[in-house]
């Protein structure tokens, strides 16, 4: 199967588990439950649903491990775009070509909505079906997903963004901001995968780790290489925002000749990771390709 | 001990262990680390580290779980009245005395302040040392925790009491607010404990978590009863300030007569549940009687 296929195989099945989630919930707060779906199934690319597919398949880990982690992980994805959109933050109308969550609801849902759907992911870690061997994981799982996502992840990255938005910093301040802000998270993907996996040589789990964390930053070299080269319509949100509202990008730091370079730069890095690896590789390698090259 | 001193030790003892919780923290993102352990030490009353720790001690077990499960209920807390105050949601610039988190930082960073403190209450659960015998219970415990927290607890309890605020609710609508909105947390502090504690009766359990259950409706009740009658010095935030905004409360549905009636058949209710217990409850009934006859 192509990747493109196996993507949209991937990010149907799990749109479908995700509905199921929210919709199994008590009708107690319809409009926070409603704007939970909002969030979760707004279009979104499923990006690390499929790494944690293509690590997870290649690794050899049951679906239902698959699954679990990759609900979690969107569910920690989702209500930080729900946060970053809100007024306060990014202040953003528009996601993926649709109104961002506090404005297809109000900024108070939009609150809690997150809030709810970071509760929920720890929920799904430690209660939905997973093997037997990943039951036994599942405090470790917690703790992984809690680093990625909390201070000393995600949400610290984001602190740092705002901090650092209109003033001028360094190429090596932006890639740690990154690594924490998109990193993190991505590489809990892979983290999480060889955490259930249960005879992983410690050094390939390494170079997997390493893999991840390039391709996060690729990931977000090229999204702030799109943010200036490519149109509104094809980014369903305005172009040149970063631009305008003074964020720090790799471009604005190093011209968009140096952002391509870098990006060229981390692609060879992630896949010289997976030719230390014992397996076969190929659609990861693809998957490498996609994320340097989308065009949205 | 007097319950007062006893509780003024463990409160000294709890803030001390948050304090050094985030002081841990690495110092990537200083105002987030600040405005967190501004949230956390904002001179919050420490009820549910107290009840924690007379459950706990009633139940035999050990300090290192009493403690983590104590953290892991205060960033939960913390974390719920941070995003509680936001201009979006109840616009509270005052709590307990002090500028509330966003007055005294930003709305930005008041957000990220209350997700990081959600994801290390659930750190906390995962990582923090706990007893040989809890620390396979983790998992379980991070299911309690996030029941209580989220959707089918805390977070869809506030969202419940958003939509009914301005609008008439019956008694029944706004005691099933205030189990999800504040009972459920209460109620899985005593939960976490029984759920560390090696060998306990299912239906000694069943009257703890109904104690617990009655004590947090009768603190709500009370908490309305004195936004009434107590000044706002006491209350460390303006008096009258839920009539103010619409809100549904057990004075404007009972009257004040019946508010306090309606707490007299709480406090009895959850001394009943006590009294089924093979345990001395001395403790207990003493907080119980505190809960209900708080001046603030």
């Amino acid at each position: 199967m192509q990747l493109a296929s196996l993507h949209q195989h991937i990010k149907q099945r799990l749109d479908a588990s995700l509905q199921d989630l929210i919709n199994d919930l008590p009708d107690a707060a319809p409009r926070l439950k409603e704007s939970m779906l909002y969030a979760l199934t707004n279009g979104g690319k499923r990006m690390r649903p499929l790494l944690v597919h293509l690590v997870g398949n290649m690794l050899d880990i049951p679906d239902n491990d698959q699954r679990a982690i990759s609900m979690a992980i969107e569910c920690i994805h989702a209500y930080s775009l729900v946060h970053d959109d809100l007024p306060a933050m990014d202040d953003d109308e528009l996601r993926r070509g649709n109104p961002t969550c506090h404005i297809a609801f109000d900024e108070a849902t939009a609150i809690l909505a997150g809030d709810a759907l970071q509760t929920q992911a720890f929920s799904i870690v430690a209660e939905h079906p997973m093997s037997a061997f990943a039951d036994q994981r599942r405090a470790q799982l917690v703790a992984v997903l809690a680093r990625a996502a909390g201070y000393s992840g995600m949400c610290g990255g984001q602190a740092i963004d705002l901090a650092a938005t209109g003033k001028q910093i360094t190429l090596t301040e932006l890639q740690h901001l990154h690594q924490l802000k998109t990193g993190a998270l991505l590489t809990a993907c892979v983290e999480m995968v060889c955490l259930v996996t249960e005879q992983l040589d410690s050094n390939h789990q390494q170079l997997l780790c390493c893999f991840a964390n390039r391709i996060g930053l690729a990931f977000q070299v090229q999204d702030d290489i799109l943010d200036v080269t490519a149109s509104t319509e094809t980014l369903g949100k305005p172009k040149g925002s970063d631009e305008a509202r003074g964020k720090n990008t790799f471009p604005s730091l190093l011209g968009l000749d140096g952002a391509r370079q870098e990006l060229a730069k981390l692609h060879q890095e992630a896949l010289q990771a997976l030719d230390g690896l014992p397996y076969n590789t190929d659609y990861l390698v693809a998957f490498t390709d996609l994320m340097v090259s989308r065009s949205h």
